[in-house]
């Protein structure tokens, strides 16, 4: 079977990077597949695990032979790291990242990318609350989104070869643009987040603990992601503040219209307010 | 050995009534056990798995030669179910229920039984987002928090033998009061489902339904209970209504705090706000 791609860079082997690495080689979807990783540990263990054919400690390096590079770092990162690569490229090169928010990343790979290569955001919509190479697992992507935002003609076609490559990873994938993507993101994943980090807070302090103590399966199902990576949380904090403001703002709306009930002792209202909710979620 | 309890009559056998009933059988914790419910099919299922000796659908009947009631009944019907097998009480029985809220249960069920009669507001802090004597399970309550809230001399006496019942079912249990229960629920359950169901709403109507198909694990896991029973989040919402209404405010602070450090692009509060919550979080 002809490959997809014959040479894929994936830069940062953390837990997506890393599944995404393990499934190309497993499934056999490139000739050559390269992992760049600044920390020698996870190199190795990328090596040792077979999700590489070569590990290297130099991104421009690894990007040199590559006709696809997946940008898998933390988002902070990728800025630096695309000013790093852009001279070693390969022209008609395309560049695709996993990160959680795009906006951002789509406007700063613009401009710091050289004409001829290719940049389509990428977020697989999958991914635990732990982090790390030593957790990246086969078939991570299976039955997952992968939402691509290319925003140009070649970004189109390019999207199109990605969304083969994701299908081959075994997740469904849709394209849409950047703008629509965040705003989705903090919706269904940012605004999750923040309500959990909140509960927490929430809960913390009270009679000395006791409550924590005492918090049953739904407390810990409702905060399960207040364990996630804060310093990734952080990047996706600041890179889509104003999304996940509006969104905290919409929410807030739905508390208000819920305390107003609670306030009136407004049985119905509650009952109705929360069963279209459940109705909605027991469809999922 | 000798039973904690000779005669102990459940009320009302869905998923908790129905899963206390089913244990203190298996485990032979009483001599005989009486279940009441108005629905047939219910009152079928429960003799069907041999969760009762008997069954029988008028409450007073149900409670006469017991030395243990237990209220699983949905909260609302509390009251009246009071009222009505006040009379047909023996002397010296003990009635517990299992309501999510205790305060004003509390002090209805002080109203409305006789003397030496001694109630003790109770809470298996158990279940699962289902109803019903279909969804009841052996074996629920292990390792799970049973609290009881006594409030007078005779009541502490009872909750002691409550507390060795709670025990034998694989409990753990606490006393404290009917107040600072409601306080530390409004917390660590109230508080979470009002938010999941706020979240789902606030994802509802986002971009005619992508948001909701492209929700990933994060947001089916905060969201899972707001697949509970619109009724029973009615009976608690408006029960404990001043409590929620207070969590809700002290959840809203932290928003604000978060709203503030996301507007400023505060990379070190962010930061710090999150992995203050994470180490908690990962403790649990």
């Amino acid at each position: 079977m002809a490959k997809l791609y014959n040479n894929i860079a994936i830069l940062g082997l953390g837990l997506i990077g890393g599944s995404i690495a393990l499934d190309l080689k497993k499934r056999r979807l490139a000739k050559r597949v390269v992992g760049y990783n600044r920390s020698a540990p996870s190199r190795r263990a990328a090596l040792k695990r077979r999700a590489c054919d070569a590990v290297i400690s130099d991104p421009v390096a690894a990007v040199r032979d590559a006709d696809l590079v997946v940008l898998a770092t933390p988002v902070r990162h990728i800025p630096e790291l695309l000013r790093k690569i852009a001279p070693g490229l390969k022209k008609g090169a395309v560049v695709t990242d996993v990160g959680s928010t795009k906006e951002n990343i789509v406007r700063r790979a613009k401009k710091l990318l050289p004409k001829g290569v290719i940049f389509v955001g990428g977020h697989p919509i999958a991914g635990t609350e732990k982090t790390g190479m030593a957790s990246a697992l086969e078939g991570l992507f299976e039955g997952r989104w992968w939402v691509f935002t290319p925003d140009s003609a070649a970004g189109k076609r390019a999207a199109k070869r990605l969304r083969r490559l994701a299908k081959a990873l075994g997740a469904k994938s849709l394209a849409m643009s950047p703008k629509e993507h965040d705003e989705i993101l903090a919706a269904i994943s940012h605004l999750p987040h923040m309500l959990a980090y909140a509960l927490v807070h929430a809960a913390m302090g009270l009679q000395k603990g006791k409550a924590l103590k005492l918090s049953g399966s739904s407390f810990r199902d409702v905060t399960r992601i207040a364990a996630s990576s804060a310093q990734m949380w952080t990047d996706i904090g600041l890179d889509n503040h104003r999304g996940i403001l509006r969104m905290i703002d919409r929410h807030e709306q739905f508390l208000k219209k819920l305390k107003s009930l609670l306030a009136k002792r407004d049985a119905k209202g509650l009952e109705k307010f929360f069963e279209s909710a459940a109705r909605v979620r027991r469809k999922l």
